[in-house]
């Protein structure tokens, strides 16, 4: 049924800021061409019960489609040129639907 | 496009434990039978970075779905009477998606 793999996170930007469309944009640009993502889906997190502000989720086939994305080059390369830099605080979840 | 209503937790059943799996059915069956409540979901949380292990996800049509669903008898029941005895640590995420 595979994983769908999410973090909820608050940038350094400011909300409604050219700098966070920019880093939006970017993200899904690069991480939707990396092989064995799907459905992915970029989200506001609106609940006052938590101060991060968005969410990205993809879903993979399975643990190796997983470990594949972890490992590309590409997604490497955004945690370390964007992700690192920009973003303030996050939590990562990842979840396997109950059968 | 709705409102998706999450949250992740623990129990301090054990895992595998006749609790845990009552609290999961109960859970499911009260509030399913919330007017609503649409796409209720049961998953595990499977990510090391996280010590929550359980996600409940439902889907709200708009803001005042949802707060019928708050204010319903079943739903503060359930709060008072499973909820707060038998979860450890929870934390509870609403997402809308990015036109």
């Amino acid at each position: 049924m595979g994983i769908q793999h999410t973090v909820v996170f608050r940038l350094r930007h400011g909300q409604g800021s050219g700098e966070e469309t920019a880093f939006l944009a970017t993200a899904h640009d690069t991480l939707t061409a990396i092989p064995g993502v799907e459905d992915f889906t970029i989200s506001r997190q609106v609940s006052p019960k938590s101060d991060l502000d968005w969410q990205f989720s993809m879903v993979f086939a399975d643990q190796a489609a997983y470990d594949a994305y972890n490992n590309h080059p590409s997604h490497v390369g955004f945690v370390e040129s964007r992700w690192v830099p920009e973003v303030a605080s996050f939590q990562e979840y990842d979840f396997v639907g109950l059968e």
